[in-house]
């Protein structure tokens, strides 16, 4: 049985006609745990998939990581369940010149960002990324960032039978795909894109975009952030948190991507459209 | 300013047409830090609003509390930004007869709960509920199921002029609403509801439907389990994992509720449909 998917029996409800038996295919979603250097740092609930690319994401947006040479080994660790079969649901990573310490220095961090009362703000969940904040003078064209929700949805064509994928796509600005990943959650999907990039030694990512097929929290932001990509574009609607972090570190954002219609909220300079059309300028 | 929304300049881009500046509402995202005792649990990424409800409805779903008189009290912890206003991002919750190590153990829990290699598996991630599996022949019309997400919907249209907000909605069986919530987060909008009938001291919620706007996942599942939810139900897909929870723990789920037709995924037999059409059940 493939673990991206799995087949369920099902009954489908109609108004005004008989129910049916129908077999369904679902997104299947098993643990992960992620180990660096032999500790265990988290638990996310994944589709199985893609798992080493995952893995590396995760350790580039928690910035433990920036550059290939960084990531020494991944493997899976040895198991089994109670049929006796490995699980592949434990990952050990090993990391180059990572201060032990700092593993459970960040396990604090992440659960309690907010330590000091009255301090709470943006710069206490905020990551300072290895790669500054984006200054590069990288332009796309309107027509292409408008086509790349198509774009990712043809990709993800290949896989999604079950409707409860979210995808991210990495494209070049003259719109090529790079990588499309799927997860049932959407921090992974940008997880596993950044993390393949990270495999591929493609970091910092100065001249892609990053499609998303689903909102712009503030969260993905900025793992595009600690990835050191300039152009992020979302299906729906992003958060006041995800524009005004994008607006900060320089990253362009765009929501509401529809096809023949998209909202740009920061740093709109990088998107041109065609010279006989008139585009007014924003700033926040 | 609203908190839970926020206004930004944006610039609309059209394909064939002359962009124009327009003023696009955000919803609103701030991090909530959750104390217990004193001690810091958890930061999660919210919308401002329904604070209370938020803390004590991650405290259900992370097992710390069951009824009403487990929670002593509620504040915020006093503390100002670089503004010098008070930011409401800290609330410390007294939980009553809580051990103050089983807060620090939780948190190894939910960082290492795959502890030993080759036993993650659904049993490690997975909450005991205190109310015990479903076992409540509890039966809700096919016709109230179907007519849910509408109704949140409309509930949601009070609040929402983002597009980017979930919302979660608590419902009699015969289709009354309790009470609806909203959050850039999804697993937000379910404490959120949860938390407010542990406040209201409605928990276990025997006789209730949550409809989810979303995506149906392992988590939501586990939230539902863990408040005494017999039936759940989502505008979009369950993933694997959350069909297998709720077949195991006894929850009705289901799943792609559009209005005119929804589908069962397990312990069907608690939808009734209209005496004159046939139904086939299903075993998984």
């Amino acid at each position: 049985m493939s673990r991206v998917t799995s087949r369920r029996k099902a009954v489908l409800v109609r108004a005004g006609a008989p129910s049916r038996p129908k077999r369904e295919t679902l997104a299947g979603e098993e643990p992960l745990e992620i180990r660096v250097n032999g500790k265990p740092l988290a638990v996310t609930m994944r589709t199985p998939g893609h798992d080493f690319d995952l893995v590396a994401g995760n350790l580039v947006s928690e910035g433990f990581l920036g550059q290939q040479h960084d990531l020494a080994t991944m493997r899976y660790c040895a198991g089994k369940n109670e049929d006796g079969e490995q699980t592949f649901n434990v990952i050990d990573a090993a990391v180059i010149g990572l201060d032990p310490a700092s593993i459970a220095e960040r396990k604090v961090v992440t659960t309690s960002a907010c330590g000091v009362c009255g301090t709470t703000s943006i710069d206490e969940v905020r990551r300072q990324s290895r790669f500054g904040s984006q200054t590069a003078e990288v332009r796309v064209q309107a027509d292409v960032l408008l086509d790349l929700p198509d774009r990712l949805r043809e990709a993800q064509k290949l896989f999604d039978s079950t409707g409860g994928l979210h995808a991210a796509g990495l494209f070049t600005i003259d719109g090529e795909l790079l990588c499309a990943r799927e997860d049932v959650g959407r921090h992974n999907a940008v997880d596993k894109v950044i993390g393949w990039a990270l495999r591929e030694g493609k970091l910092p990512l100065r001249n892609t975009v990053l499609q998303v097929s689903g909102r712009a929290s503030f969260e993905l932001v900025q793992k595009s952030h600690l990835a050191g990509i300039p152009i992020m574009s979302a299906v729906s609607a992003p958060s006041s948190l995800a524009a005004d972090l994008a607006d900060e570190v320089g990253i362009t954002l765009a929501g509401f991507s529809r096809g023949d219609r998209v909202t740009l909220y920061t740093h709109t300079e990088r998107v041109e459209v065609a010279e006989d059309l008139v585009t007014e300028g924003v700033s926040a």
